[in-house]
This record gives structure tokens, sequence and C-alpha cells, in this order.
């Protein structure tokens, strides 16, 4: 999707370490019009499929789902907790999974409520890089038999191999942008061509 | 307002321990139409005012926030963080709150970058109790130097002091539906008269 990057290469940041910071308009501050821009894309991809919620996980996936939520009909968005809280009790789904980013093991949390057997389901998250986050969200979709009908990325680390991983096994993944290599000395990104 | 009154008599279910919980469609499935809905009367509650920016608080408050933002002219929406990250960098405002909810202090942070001088932000949570979390978004504004223009909640509970302290502090304090009380035996909720 040209504007996204676009606006990586204007407004992201590579640091050593394949660290790509886009704090500025995805996932601290929030550009909700190119949210808006994403959602419409997704819902041109995976237009003709049955979607009838959208799951994601807290905390940067939460904003681009809900704006993206309005082009697929309004349907409810889910967002798994990455912790126990008293206000989150009755049966869940759980598993845990390691994040490279806050470099410890969390657990993801979705109320047995809010997946049920039968529905069809579109995943989105901000980033993928090694796909442990999306995984997680997988394997709860299985444990309660919905759907995965499709997954909308963002921003996909095409040098890491979540992105291949899931294509294998046969999901319909969808980035906005693939990140095919980046140079924290001169800044310079290459996206994989559409 | 009407819509989240009936919502929360609906689907709000009245726990022990002055607990309401309303995850079916506020903060763990997300009703992005009444998010609009709830943005649309935020947007004629604070007409008039400039709003450079909306900030909120991760992780409930950044869905609605972020579709909120779209009655505002789609102004960028910065969610404070609870946790350090490597992504993280830089200067930070940071203060710690105590949450009752998760029985523990947190950090709230934000990037110094996304909080100019000057600038003119709306604050926007999807509950207002005691208002620590408020009060931690209040004290990073003022050390920004960012005028607070207004407090947008979508529920109040007002039998806690957190309302009370901020609109006796002269703040706009706008809270789309304010509980005066709930009975965990009966269900029953009251609703302070607009």
């Amino acid at each position: 999707m040209k504007e996204l990057e676009e606006r990586i290469r204007r407004d992201g940041i590579v640091k050593p370490g394949n660290v790509l910071k886009v704090d500025a308009f995805l996932n601290h501050q929030c550009d909700v019009k190119l949210f808006d821009q994403m959602g419409r894309e997704w819902a041109r991809l995976f237009a003709g499929k049955q979607i009838d919620k959208i799951l994601t996980i807290e905390a940067s996936g939460i904003g681009i789902a809900c704006v993206a939520a309005r082009h697929f009909g309004d349907v409810p968005v889910v967002f798994a907790k990455k912790a126990q809280s008293i206000n989150l009790d009755g049966d869940q789904y759980v598993t845990k999974v390691y994040s490279f980013t806050k470099q410890r093991e969390f657990p993801v949390i979705v109320s047995k409520r809010f997946l049920n057997p039968g529905e069809h389901v579109l995943l989105i998250d901000d980033f993928l890089a090694n796909g442990k986050a999306m995984e997680g969200l997988i394997e709860l979709c299985h444990e309660a038999g919905v759907v995965v009908e499709g997954i909308g990325i963002a921003i996909e680390k095409g040098f890491q191999d979540g992105g291949a991983k899931l294509r294998e096994a046969g999901y319909d993944l969808q980035s906005l942008a693939i990140v095919d290599s980046m140079n924290p000395d001169t800044g310079a990104i290459t996206f994989r061509e559409a």
C-alpha cells in the first residue's frame, strides 16, 4: 500500500538490531486517517470473505482494528489481553507467547464468551516479525473453533520468518507493507514489490 | 448519552466490590458503532474548543479514542504506555499511578516528541473511578506544557470521587454515562440525570 510505504519512508526510523520505529504514526501516536485508509485496503483485499469479527491483541493493534472494523460493516473487535486483571473472570482461552520487543513471555487471554464456535474471524495486528503473537492468536482461534478467514498486518518484516510460515500454513496473509531490508546506517528501507 | 446507558443496562454486569463489567462492548469486545456514536457526542459537547490532539492510555482507551478522533478532524491520537519497551527510547514524560483494577502500581509513559508545548489536548478514557489514571495523564500534560481542553469519559463511577475532584479543579469533564449506584444483588444501575 503506497500511502503506508511512503509514510514509513518519511517518518519511520531504522535502528540497529532490525528495529523499525513507527511510533510517530502507528503505535504510540496514531494517524487515524491512515488507519482508515488501511481499513479500506484490507476490506478490498478480503472482499467476498465472511468476516464476523476482528481479533487483535493489545495494545497497538486495537486502534488499527477498531478503525478498520468500520470498513467491515462495524463487526465487533475483540482484543486479546496480555495480563490478568480482576475484571477478567470466567472461562478464558489462554496461551503464552514470547515477545522479543518486551523481552519476556506474556499471556494472551480472550474470554470464551467472545469467540464463538463457527464464527469467521479476521486477525489484525500492527507488526509481523517472527509471528509469535499471531501464532498465539491462531492457537486461541483453533481452541475456540473459529475460522481464521485472513490475517491483516500493517508492517511485515519480510526478512524474518513469521510471514513465510503463515503463508506456507495456508493463511490468507495480507501485509500492507513488507520490509525486505533496512539499513540502520543510511536509514534506507527496501519494500517488497506487490 | 442514552445509547450508552441503555447498552450498560442491557449488557453490563454488576459485580460485588463496585465492579461494573462492560467487556461485551467497551473494553474487551468493542462495539465500534457505539464508539462512533460516543465520538460524535463528544464532538458536540466539546464543540468550539481547539483540539489539536487526543491523549489516552493503553489499552482500553485506544479504540475509543481512535474512532472518536474521526469526529475531531482526524487529529492524532497519542496513547500513554504502561510499560517500558526497547521500542521506547529517547526523552519521555513518566509518572506512576496505582491501579485498583490491576492491584499494582504502573508507569505512565509518553515520548516527549508527541506532546508539544502549547498544544491543546483532549483526554479520553473508558472509565473514571478514583481518577488516578487521569491524574497521571494530566500530570504529564502539565509537565509538557500542553493545555488540557477537556476530558471525555465513557463511564464515570459517580459514587467514587475522581469526577468530583476533576470538576472542582476546573476541568471540563464530559462523562457519557455517570453511574450513581449499582446493586450487585439485583443488577440494578442508577444513572445520574444529565
